[in-house]
C-alpha cells in the first residue's frame, strides 16, 4: 500500500463521460489499496472561455482578478471529480488549493509555492477518502488567491508527491509517455521507458511538448518518480527519475525541435569590454528571454553578436534590440523569422565522445546548413533553415538510432 | 458620504455588456462620495448550468460538493465585476464568501450565516476600494465551503449591510420594486413606495416573487433599510423598512397569490386527544412543509382535517399522509391540486376592522366560491378553486382600491 498522487489534465475531464472514467481509473488505483491524491486542472476549454470573458470586458485585466477568475476552473473540476468517484461507491472530498493551505508568493498569474502543508489531507486521507486537489491554484499568506501560470497542476501534484511523501507521481494525458521524437514529424518516433530528469529539462526546454519545465524541477530537487501516462489506456508510460549508470549507456536520448524562435544579428558592434553586457542587461530590464547566443568577431574593431527570441515577443524584443544597437553605435540589427532549431540530447554525452561530429556529419550529408550552434553538457543544438528543420529532425533521429527496433 | 451596499441577481450580470452597464452604476455612486460594497450573483444561467454538469454525474451529488460546483458561478462574477470597474479608473477588489470571513453553520447547501468578521472589507475601503463580494456563500469554522440556499445572495448583501453599518441595502432586480399585485396578472397594480418588513414577509411567504423571506427577515432583526430597484432604470423603488404610523393609514397594501399549492384531506380521523398531533409529527419528521391547516368536527367521532402542502412535495407528502391517516385509522385521504390562494395584506388591519367581511363579501359577489381561510394579525388567506385564483386577485385589488390612481 502506498500514497500515489495522479494529476489529470483539461482532456482528461473535458465533459461529464471523461470525467466518470477518470473516476474509475481513480478507484481502480484506490481499490489496489493505495491512497490516491488526485490533482485535477480545468475542464478542456473552461479556462479559454473564462479568458474571453475578461476579453470582453478589458483588455488589461488586473492579474489578482485574473486569478479569482481563473482558479473557478479547476474548482468546477474537482467538485465533479468527487460526485463522480462517490457515484462508484467509494468516499472522495474536493479541496481547492486554498484549503489544502497551498501557499504562493505575492506574484498573481505565476506565483511559486512557498509551503504546502498537508494536515487536511492527511485527515481526509485517514478517513479513508480519496483527496481531490484543485492544480494550478494557491493563496498566499493574506488570504489572496494565486494561479501557478503556465504547468501549474503538474507543478501542484508534483510539489504534492513531494509535501505528502507519496512513492510516486503520475501524470495523465493524452499521449502515452515522452517520445524520442514528436511522433508528428518522426513516424518511427518510439516511447521512452526511463529518462532523466536533466534529460526531460533540455528537451522541454528546447521545444519538446512535454512536460512543463517547473514541475520537472521540482520532481529533480526532490527526487520524486514522475509516470507520463495515456488516461486512456493503460500502459506504462515514461517514467522520469534520477540518473543511473545505465542510462548512460544510451547514447542519445532523444531529439527535439523548436520552431518558435527567431534569429536576431547586431552587425559590427564596437569591440571593446562591456558592449555585450551593456546590450543584454537591456534585453533583461525589457523582460525579454534570450535563447542561444553567438558572438562572432569578423573584423578588428567590432563584432557580429547573434541571438535567438521566441516569435511571440519578437516586436518587443525588435523594439528594445534597435535602441540598445543604436546606444552602443553598433552598425545594424537584422532578424530572421524563418530559423528553426534542432537538438540532441542524452545524458550519454558525458561519457560518450564524437557526437557533435556525428551530428553535424548527419545535417551536412543531407545539405542542411548550420547556421548556430550551443552545447550544454548533456544536449547539442543547431539552429538550421526554417523549411529544413522537420528533415533535420528525421535525420538525426535516424543517424542515433532513436526509431522503432 | 455613507457607506451603502448594492446586490446585482444573475439577470443583471448575465453578460459582459450587463457587467459593464452594473461597474458604471456602481462608479456613479462611489463618485458621489459613498463607500461602496457590492454583492453578485453568479451570471444568468451559469448556475443552472454547472447543476446539469452535475446532474449529468449523478443524481443524488453531495451536498458539500454541491456547494464546491456551485460557489464558482459567483465567483467568476465578482471577479469580472471588478475588471469593469477597473475599467472605468475606479480601484476595487473582489472577494469570496469565504475571503472576508462570511461564518456560516455546517448545513451545506442551506447554510445558516454565524458570523461576518468585517476587517478584510473595512481594509480595502479605506483603501479607496469598491469591495464587490460573492454573494450566496461562505465557509464554516473548518474552511468547508458553504452556500446559503435560495435567496442567499441577498441574505449576503443584508448581513453585510448589518456588520458594516451601512446606511441602506439596495437590492436590485428586473422589476421596478414591490407591487401591490403582480402586474402580470393586475394590469393596473402599483408599484409601492414603503412597505414594512411584516407586510413584505407575508407576501412573500404567500407567493408574490418579492424577496426571499430569510434576507427580510434579518433586515428586520437589525432594522437594515432596504431598497428594491430596478438595475435598468434610476427609478427610486421600494423601501422596506420598520413599521410606522403612517403604513397604518393604508389598510391593504398587497394583494397575493399563490398557484402552487395543493390541498390534501384526511376524512373522518377518530376524535380523539392527540390524533392531529400524530399525524402532523409523521409530516414534520418527513421535513414537509405544511402551510394551512383546517380541522372541521362534521360527525360525532370523528373530524376531518384538511391542509394545503406545495405541489414540488405532493407526491412525498402523499405517501406520508397514506401512512398516517391509516396509522390513526382515518377513512380516507383525498388530495385536490386545482386550488388556488390568495391574500390580502397590510399593517392597517391592526387598527381597521372589517377587512375580512369586506374580502369575503368581494369574492361572493363574483361567486367565488372560499374553501379555506386563515388569517394572521396582518393578513387575510382564501383558497379558492384553481380556475378563479387569477380573477380573485384582481377583484380584491380593486376592492381595496390599489390600482393607479
Amino acid at each position: 500500500m502506498a500514497l500515489i498522487v495522479q494529476k489529470y489534465g483539461g482532456s482528461s475531464v473535458a465533459n461529464a463521460g471523461k470525467i466518470m472514467r477518470v473516476a474509475r481509473r481513480v478507484v481502480a488505483a484506490k481499490k489496489k489499496g493505495h491512497q490516491m491524491v488526485v490533482v485535477v486542472s480545468a475542464m478542456g476549454d473552461m479556462t479559454d472561455d473564462l479568458i474571453e470573458l475578461a476579453d470582453q470586458i478589458t483588455k488589461l485585466p488586473s492579474e489578482r482578478e485574473m486569478d479569482m477568475l481563473l482558479s473557478t476552473g479547476e474548482q468546477v473540476s474537482v467538485a465533479l471529480l468527487a460526485m463522480a468517484i462517490h457515484q462508484l461507491g467509494v468516499k472522495a472530498m474536493s479541496f481547492t488549493g486554498p484549503q489544502v493551505g497551498i501557499i504562493t508568493d505575492r506574484f498573481h498569474t505565476k506565483a511559486r509555492i512557498l509551503d504546502i502543508s498537508t494536515e487536511r489531507i492527511q485527515k481526509a486521507l485517514k478517513e479513508q477518502n480519496v483527496v481531490i486537489v484543485a492544480g494550478f491554484q494557491g493563496k498566499t499568506v493574506s488570504e489572496e488567491i494565486t494561479t501557478l501560470g503556465r504547468g501549474g497542476s503538474d507543478l501542484t501534484a508534483v510539489a504534492l508527491a513531494k509535501a505528502l511523501r507519496a512513492r510516486h507521481c503520475e501524470i495523465y494525458t493524452d499521449v502515452d509517455g515522452i517520445y524520442t521524437a514528436d511522433p508528428r514529424i518522426v513516424s518511427d518516433a518510439r516511447k521512452i521507458d526511463v529518462i532523466s530528469y536533466d534529460e526531460i529539462l533540455e528537451l522541454a526546454a528546447l521545444g519538446a511538448k512535454v512536460m512543463h519545465s517547473r514541475s520537472v524541477e521540482v520532481g529533480k530537487k526532490f527526487n520524486v518518480p514522475i509516470y507520463v501516462r495515456n488516461s486512456m489506456n493503460n500502459r506504462e508510460g515514461t517514467l522520469i527519475t534520477k540518473e543511473t549508470k545505465k542510462m548512460e549507456e544510451v547514447v542519445v536520448s532523444g531529439v527535439a525541435l523548436a520552431e518558435d524562435e527567431a534569429k536576431i544579428t547586431i552587425f559590427q558592434v564596437p569591440d571593446r569590454p562591456g558592449s555585450a553586457a551593456q546590450l543584454f542587461k537591456k534585453f533583461a530590464d525589457a523582460n525579454i528571454n534570450i535563447d542561444m547566443i553567438i558572438q562572432n568577431k569578423t573584423k578588428t574593431n567590432t563584432t557580429d553578436i547573434s541571438f535567438t527570441v521566441f516569435k511571440n515577443e519578437l516586436a518587443r524584443a525588435l523594439a528594445v534590440v534597435q535602441k540598445a544597437a543604436k546606444a552602443v553605435k553598433a552598425k545594424s540589427v537584422v532578424c530572421d523569422e524563418n530559423i528553426a532549431k534542432v537538438s540532441v540530447v542524452g545524458v550519454g554525452m558525458r561519457s560518450h565522445s564524437g557526437i557533435a561530429s556525428r551530428m553535424f556529419g548527419a545535417l551536412a550529408k543531407k545539405k542542411i546548413n548550420i547556421d548556430m550552434i550551443s552545447t550544454s553538457e548533456i544536449k547539442i543544438s543547431c539552429v538550421v533553415d526554417g523549411d529544413k528543420g522537420r528533415e533535420a529532425l528525421r535525420v538525426l533521429h535516424g543517424e542515433f538510432k532513436l526509431g522503432k527496433k
